[in-house]
């Protein structure tokens, strides 16, 4: 016997047995039809992008392409990056065509992204993440739809206010904070990273640590509201949003915001973390040319989101897309089984069959394992007869139809 | 001015704009909803593989493995592969948890798969592949199933028979000729090589390359057909399909098929390439434990089928999933146009927004360029006599409609 390989996947990743592809489909289709609704056009690209794009300045968030990126050398000598995230692709195409795309432009994508990180709950080496941005524009009513967008989408995801807050920041008031109090670019890197932590540390510790760079607790308070903020969260409470907060200590990690910062937060003990943030990044096709292209926008975590629906019990229960099984009494008649399916498939139903190189029970069994409601047996009696007994799989219930009434049968109980 | 970074996408790969993912997301819709009714339910799994799931004997296309993978070493010294192909993965998956699954199983999945080649019309660097497999059955029903499900799918794709050929051949009838040639296992290899390259060999070549490992040409003539095969046709034929034959030199490159072996090839003299093919293959989760299970199926190229319905137009035309612009004629009516535009959207209608930065003029030409059918201007007068007038961005033509029913309207032309 040769030495078996395991059947694990790769450490950190998942295989999506149907049940969790049901989810994910379900998931994106939410998703896609909300953000069709409100005027954002889907576009994707290959996850192999050359290194460089990640490494250059503005794009990079230091620590995720040095230390946690998927790098490798091709057989052709290129650099190649697993994408980390989707903003410099989104950039790159952009630019790529700014000539023929008209702004503003609405843009989502739905693409799973890699980071060598140490796995655990919520946080994986590949996932899916929803990218929505606009182009274009640096209207603040355009910062407004984003956050609008991504509060409109967890409602969509069956969210309540209750279930999740999004804390806005401002990149150039805090940015103001650190020049007022004369604070070095290292230093105000430093300052930035203390922001960034501070749900993670005491308040002791986090005034202490503001103390220590140079800034005083006070300028850095929930109080001191910038008034392009304070208005937007008072024209979302006159639209009836009421659970977006002006937080300064939203920065965000990555280093091309330039303007409005936000993070989404589940607000459930057990998940205490953002599923999604994003904002304005006015800078980022400077790369590519020298015409410079605001950009807002935002993204979403698959994996923080189910977990965000899993615990509120938002998640749907799986039923197969397949409705009816049909088994057979023997293998002979696997010919006539499939004409069998074959219409009611023209009337609509979604059928698999069997061939009958198992028992009756088993096969009975098989459909209920795959979670399909209903079954009919095909034998011998039932092709003569023309009548098909039809279990259902649940209850266990049975009722005798005439096969031509079949079709019609099921395409009741959708 | 630093040097700008190129917009470029990696060598081999494609960005899909909107116009190109619509096409694929409605690719996939049909091959979703096809699959689905034939009883066919999805999974998904991770691009990264450990190495050693493509290495391993009778999983591999050595040159695939060894010249074309993308193969490299992670961060934490393992050897990863991105799938150059799915099989593998879901013989991995089957395996892990064939006590839960339930046989027959019958899944599909779209993944997206990568090869290092030399980049050419319908060949790509990561593509996308429909895979299809029945799992846990031994009958030829089975086989005839997936080669019927090959068939349906370029049906529903809109192709007809005469665009397409299914050519189905046998690896055992191929075994036996080179078994009852007395061909060592080296010998058999290049005789299944020469079958392999028949098509862009001439026939003088091709016989005299048989002659030459000591196999007769007339042994591997398509009179000689298998009797399994000869009887699955002749079914065909009596359910209306016509367009399967039997083809002696369908061998297919992968070693772990066992069984019959097909091809699906556009007839299309610009497309003169398969468009996706498959097999039974009974070994393949011999890999992970002792107990066999068989399998059959067949994949297909998201580009092959691209340019299968491009060359035959039955690609649709692209239309934006917004179906109404709002233009506004001053920045400040941004939040009524959200306003107006949120009525809308309550009523069922995709709706975008201008922020009003631009001139009117250059609005309408943004709706027009991104493909939106109609337009509506939201000006000071429009909100006072509550009556907008609505522009076809085809015709030109407008139309003054109620703002209350300027969500039925456009209901109705969906």
């Amino acid at each position: 016997m040769s030495k078996k390989l395991s059947t694990e996947p790769y450490k950190g990743v998942r295989d999506f047995y149907p049940e969790d592809q049901a989810f994910l489909n379900a998931l994106f289709k939410t998703m896609r039809t909300f953000l069709e609704k409100v005027g954002y056009v889907e576009y994707h690209a290959s996850i192999l992008e050359p290194s460089e794009l990640f490494k250059s300045k503005g794009a990079d968030n230091e620590e995720i392409i040095n230390e946690q990126s998927y790098t490798f050398v091709d057989r052709g000598e290129r650099e190649v990056t697993l994408r980390p995230e989707m903003t410099p692709t989104l950039a790159r195409m952009v630019a790529h065509k700014r000539r023929e795309l008209g702004f503003p432009l609405r843009w989502y994508s739905i693409p799973n992204c890699f980071r060598y990180e140490r796995p655990q709950r919520g946080r994986l080496r590949e996932f899916w993440q929803l990218n929505v941005d606009i182009f274009g524009s640096r209207s603040i009513y355009a910062d407004a739809e984003v956050i609008g967008t991504a509060y409109g989408l967890m409602r969509a995801l069956g969210g309540t206010e209750s279930d999740f807050v999004i804390k806005v920041g401002s990149r150039p008031a805090m940015n103001k904070v650190a020049e007022d109090a004369g604070l070095s670019p290292e230093t105000t890197k430093k300052f930035f990273g203390l922001l960034d932590r501070r749900d993670k540390i005491s308040k002791v510790d986090f005034e202490a640590g503001l103390r220590e760079v140079g800034v005083s607790p006070a300028v850095v308070s929930a109080d001191a509201v910038p008034e392009d903020i304070a208005k937007m969260i008072e024209e979302f409470r006159a639209a009836g949003v009421n659970n977006i907060v002006y937080d300064p200590a939203i920065v965000r990690g990555f280093a091309y915001y330039t303007g409005i910062v936000f993070e989404v937060f589940d607000t459930h003990p057990q998940n205490n973390r953002a599923v999604g943030g994003g904002g304005r990044y006015d800078n980022l096709t400077a790369l590519f040319d020298d015409e410079p292209l605001p950009g807002t926008g935002f993204a979403m975590g698959d994996e923080a989101l189910r977990l965000f629906m899993e615990v509120r019990g938002l998640i749907p229960e799986y039923v197969s897309p397949t409705q009816v099984y049909v088994a057979v009494t023997a293998p002979e008649l696997a010919l006539q089984a499939q004409t069998l399916a074959g219409e009611m498939r023209r009337g609509g139903v979604n059928v698999a069959i069997d061939f009958g190189e198992r028992k009756l029970g088993d096969q009975i069994k098989v459909a209920a394992k795959h979670k399909i409601p209903w079954l009919i047996v095909v034998g011998e009696n039932e092709l003569t007869s023309g009548e098909f007994k039809i279990k259902n799989l649940a209850s266990g219930a049975e009722e005798p139809v005439q096969r031509e009434k079949l079709a019609a049968f099921f395409s009741d109980k959708k």
